[in-house]
């Protein structure tokens, strides 16, 4: 693997899926073999969970981890042949020729504008880096993917299945800021790519962008949808058709019990942080089939699944 | 030991002291032992030395150490059955639980309101992560009590008794802001339970919580509690009784060379930051008979003795 | 070497430079030697390459980091017998002594006021971390000086030396803000120690402090001064004379392709960030004749040396 942007980087999906497993057995199977090896976090916008978990697949592999916060005041031209005479103290071509100095490999997180689309979809800041690093780059969320989550997800759901094709449903849910559509387009691009049974319900006009939900069913009704659920992933996201336009509020599409009682006993998922009693009633998120707790401890196991990849283990 | 919040998750006292010297001699004695665990540092308040002193001993027994600045924009809901539509986008319990996987000691440091003292006195943080996380809580300074800064206060004071039971005079000293009384509680529940002779001098309506110091000698005279004393600790607090009321200024209650000739040659004790000319003056700080660089220094062993006691070394 | 602060610290230049040009080879050459001490950087300024560097380096050499950031709310009072009343929480001389206990070195960054040049040139900060902390320390780039930097271009000009003596030029270059001389100043001394040949070129009001350039020959003719030239070293600073006084915009300095022309085939060179197309084209950033990653690159096996050097490594 040379980068990790999207479910299109991995060549052979079940075999980084079982990957991960068996580093969740046995995290520190390759422990030391990389302690040379620097890895480089650089978050354009902040980050808890895939920090965390980053750093620690890191440190499990025994590669040391370095973090750089942009916001801290490190402003980055992006635009071929600017005059930088304005706040903008560096370009990315140094930026990205000097960390990979520094890095073996680089993670970046950079969230979209949700105004421009069309820069938003070009996925302008991640494929500005790998452009001009000389380092393999594995995306810490983008604007437009999140695939380190989405392989957590395809863990978590490996672990809980009962049948071989499961109903998986991704359910729009309400949420009172706009959100990028990076967790819901990676959800299902790796969910179809794993070949599960995958149903999308949103409001009418939240339809995700057809490029990363092709082979899905999508709907609108929402009890509908539920119907024979094994699981239920529930997120918010704002508008791909009338571009990070909001819908709030909006009850009637939160998660609660008398919904998962459509479902065939599903799970519940969500990549957190979950907003309480907006996306998800307290009834639902404190089950004992909520596995947003698994979901999150998988990232873990997840990215060093993915940094061992890049690194060539076997 | 499970927690680390206060005197009373200590089995034998003399034994942490002493686990805490021989650390002091022998800082990698059981190095490389525990590498495989991660120890979280979770900040709701700035800290320096805590951090440091923390940091260091985790290292020191080959501990990996991932820190989280929660003031860096991550607002926790703590009320059960929150509607969270404001801006607080995690609840404490989804926090603690995602933290304890992965971390295998919590850290957390919290101060109080100074405004809402029932609140502030059932440490209300610190007790929401004991509810909620799965691995053993160590406090590096809770809305009441800074437990790591008395054990290291205790070895200080070990190293330097010429009696077996030395009088320690924990004395009220001016501070322009409203400071805590947690240093101040848990100096006096720590020297109480090692068994000195202990006198809390103070303005009148300063007195400390009952709860704290039940044992001490309290006095509102200065002068007449120096009398005699081994060591002197310096500290301001805030009143308990007219909850975070300051006095100030008040230059009759600096600790200067003149009260201290009248000691017993007492040494001079501070937690720092310490305001120099302030809380006390240059004269008794660059003396010889000052120890507070040694208690910052004693902080890293203290902190040694404390993760190892909880991993559950000999 | 005791400090590290200018090139005055260091007995055997070439040594030292021999000594970084081992560690590109063969970073990790005595990786695990050190790894029970603690490298302290401790940050009055913002860095990047600085910290990315030192921290990688000291990481080669098995050391372990810890990293403060002073601006997160950490005042420090630098003035002797100051009645600390205000905003400052802690004095120097407990800052220093207390982080030497922690720390087996510690790396400081300030840069200069440019308001206040006598406080500026006594390297205020620096020398009262020096006159205060009981380790060595280590210049992150001072008031004046950046000799960390100055040390990896030294490596950068050797590798690509085709002379014994070439001839190096370091050019003012615009910029829109004002900026310290401390690149400068220090690249000066370096050069001169090593004995090359270097012509210092700037608009007439921006000689540097003779004190950093004597032995140079100082001219204010761009053109001229590229003749013949084998290394083009480019850096804006703000006036030494009329202190802290800066001059844009002025195009006509910027270092273009038909500037290099008048030289000897010459390299680029430039410490880094650097605004393009206001410092430097993009023609000459983009040429095969820029070093200026690869000075980043040196930035590492500098820093190596100089930790190794301090902590007696042969």
């Amino acid at each position: 693997m040379q980068n990790f942007t999207s479910v299109k980087d991995v060549k052979h999906l079940q075999n980084l899926v079982n990957k991960a497993q068996n580093f969740k057995i046995k995290s520190m199977i390759t422990n030391k073999l990389d302690n040379h090896k620097t890895l480089g976090l650089l978050f354009f916008n902040p980050s808890l969970r895939t920090r965390l978990s980053t750093e620690k697949a890191a440190k499990n592999l025994g590669i040391n981890v370095i973090i750089l916060n942009a916001n801290d005041g490190w402003k980055l031209e992006f635009e071929d042949g600017a005059i930088m005479n304005l706040d903008k103290a560096e370009h990315v071509k140094e930026a990205a020729a000097v960390l990979s100095q520094y890095c073996d490999i680089l993670g970046v997180r950079s969230f979209p504008t949700l105004t421009d689309k069309a820069k938003d979809y070009a996925d302008f800041v991640l494929n500005k880096f790998i452009e001009y690093a000389t380092v393999p780059i594995v995306s810490l969320e983008s604007a437009i993917r999140h695939p380190l989550q989405s392989l957590a997800d395809l863990v978590t759901i490996k672990e809980h299945q009962k049948t071989a094709k499961p109903k998986v449903v991704l359910t729009w849910a309400p949420h009172p800021k706009a959100l990028p559509q990076a967790v819901a387009n990676s959800f299902s691009e790796w969910v179809l790519a794993a070949e599960y049974d995958l149903t999308i319900v949103c409001p009418k006009g939240f339809e995700l962008n057809p490029a990363f939900t092709d082979g899905a069913t999508i709907s609108n009704n929402q009890e509908t949808a539920f119907e024979g659920a094994d699981f239920i992933y529930a997120k918010n996201w704002s508008s791909w058709k009338n571009y990070g336009q909001t819908l709030y509020p909006n009850e009637s599409w939160m998660i609660n019990s008398a919904k998962m009682a459509l479902t065939n006993n599903a799970f519940f998922m969500h990549c957190l942080p979950v907003r309480r009693n907006i996306v998800v009633s307290d009834s639902v998120l404190d089950s004992p089939n909520s596995l947003v707790i698994e979901q999150a401890n998988n990232r873990t196991f997840a990215a060093q699944a993915v940094l061992s990849e890049i690194l060539n283990h076997q």
